[in-house]
């Protein structure tokens, strides 16, 4: 293996993979071994990516600690795919959806909502610029609602629910896309959850959704009239492998799967994740001259946002910073500031450098 | 690069990737050259990737000569998903879409199709086994139809499409996963083309749709009540951004697409698919002992379909073929038999070393 250059990547997703898992990607890429075919090249009907589909879902059964009556599964086109597919399914006619409304990902799941059905906002915290998660007494949940749909983590303002709402016998369902198993989650009080893949468990390209049978239920009842293939029951029934599934992205996945594994698990990588926010909201808090975006009760462990006096001093951090290979640190067009995403695979040593980098330009520029 | 064993891969698809593609995504797999970062982990929105998508925009647009009133869409779900998408967007209330079926992927358009509108079936050869093409003098089009829907090459039953069809002015819609770009295609003829890119174009998750601008008005109409990721208009409005693509399949697709142009673009490689196509069906027709499935004059260049005798005739084949290091050549499970998919990247070697199997085959079985 020849060394290579690489950079610190701070982006909000598609976002850095751990290098045990490039390493093998790069090895193999010609041909698995004693397969003779390289994964881009394999059939999805083989036994060989049959096992590789199988062990990535024994995996996040494992990570999840997924109980047997949840399926897993393996789709395309991404959380926005999502906002659409959970009310095509889980929305029936008469029923109403709530919506915690937590931040722009989660505006553009309610505006998607309700083009099938009825949607009501339980909560918002718009007028505070999302700067923070609703409390418990906050929420106005509908008696006998379809679900409650929340945004675990919201990757644009920098926030995340500490605790999983309280929404009493309703299902809830939850776009976990950027902290899927970067902390632990309890499945068993979830409905549905999905992810896409880009942030914590692979590269872009694939979605995984996990849901609970009572839910593959009513998605089985709309098959006469749904979409073949937006349809949760039907890809449950074939074990993702109603078409072509993006193979790539989900034996990459399965690696970084395996790798999280070798780290100790959620119990584990929490910890480390927990340091890694920890020493960057230390020196947002230090002095002032940095100033974080989001409540301190409900910061994200994933994504720091935080902004200078003046955009003209946001501009020459992020020029610095990607000149000192500190790269991606430039916050969402929707808000501003900067964003410093640190997944998983993010390197302490890289959340060192930034702490030091953000040291030396308040000292050349406070 | 250290050798690595290969096998001859006739897989239908997920399909053999030219060797020089494979070595150069192995290569730069750690990090891109100057960048630091893998393609894997790269922001969809950096200037990089940005730079990605643009050029394999232009080199479909170079190889197809896509004229500048088509967009190119870079898409999720294959052709499954395309399946809903065509009619979601182009049949409006009031309008029918013809169909042809010619096979098992039509049949499931057509069904999909029902569930958004009304389908009139233009002529199907069902009666024939989907074993030939119909003639221009059995289709039975309806005046104004919203548009007629083909499917260029039938994977599974191994025939294809010599020549378009006449469709009156009507806007013609052709499924073209299993061809598209093994043979000049004359875009100026159809109205959308799409294709699932795991046969000639490229590795399994993305999906490409070449859409005219007066379709893309029909789109445009329907965004109050589509599913967002379901409407071509956002997508082209967007440039294939709106969300998150599948940034590495469209990297590879990028690769395979400067590869092509390196061989000659389409009028060189379908000199070779023709060559190595006549290699097959010449052994196919030599003694009597292969049976070719399909009409002669609509047998495929791309997938060729025959039997033996017996079905026992035709495990032991398979099964010796495999251990010869000739993989994948079991036909789909719908029709039985084998199938040699042979898309652009097949090398001709493994088209003679297939022939001579089959002659040592029938020396020994004949």
């Amino acid at each position: 293996m020849t060394t290579v250059h690489r950079v610190h990547n701070f982006a909000a997703g598609p976002a850095v993979l751990p290098m045990p898992v490039l390493e093998e990607i790069q090895r193999d890429l010609i041909a698995l071994p004693g397969i003779g075919m390289s994964i881009l090249e394999i059939s999805h009907r083989s036994k060989t990516f049959e096992s590789i589909l199988k062990q990535a879902d024994a995996d996040i059964r494992t990570l999840g600690n997924v109980p047997s009556n949840y399926q897993v599964l393996f789709l395309q086109g991404g959380a926005s795919t999502q906002f659409s597919m959970v009310p095509m399914n889980l929305l029936a006619a008469g029923s109403t959806a709530d919506y915690i409304d937590t931040g722009s990902w989660a505006e553009k799941a309610i505006k998607e909502a309700k083009k099938v059905g009825a949607v009501s906002v339980a909560a918002t915290t718009k007028a505070d610029n999302y700067a923070r998660i609703p409390a418990q007494s906050e929420l106005k949940l509908t008696p006998g609602a379809a679900y409650v749909h929340i945004t675990s983590n919201n990757t644009i303002e920098g926030t995340e629910w500490k605790t999983l709402p309280d929404v009493g016998g309703a299902p809830l369902v939850n776009d976990t896309s950027s902290d899927m198993f970067s902390r632990p989650i309890d499945v068993a009080r979830h409905a549905l959850i999905y992810a896409g893949a880009q942030k914590n468990m692979g590269p872009a390209g694939v979605t995984v959704v996990i849901i609970r049978d009572d839910m593959l239920q009513r998605s089985a009842e709309k098959k006469p009239t749904l979409p073949t293939m937006l349809n949760y029951a039907v890809h449950a029934e074939n074990t993702s492998l109603y078409n072509t599934p993006p193979a790539f992205a989900v034996y990459a996945l399965g690696l970084v799967m395996k790798w999280l594994i070798a780290q100790g698990g959620l119990a584990a990588i929490v910890k480390v994740n927990e340091r890694k926010a920890a020493k960057l909201y230390a020196e947002i808090d230090r002095s002032g001259f940095y100033r974080g975006t989001a409540h301190k009760e409900s910061r994200s462990l994933m994504n720091v946002t935080f902004r200078l006096a003046t955009e003209e001093l946001e501009s020459a951090f992020v020029k610095e910073a990607t000149a000192a290979g500190l790269d991606g640190l430039k916050g969402h067009r929707a808000v501003g500031g900067m964003r410093a995403s640190i997944y998983n695979a993010f390197p302490e040593a890289g959340v060192d450098a930034l702490v030091s980098f953000m040291k030396e330009f308040e000292r050349k520029r406070g």
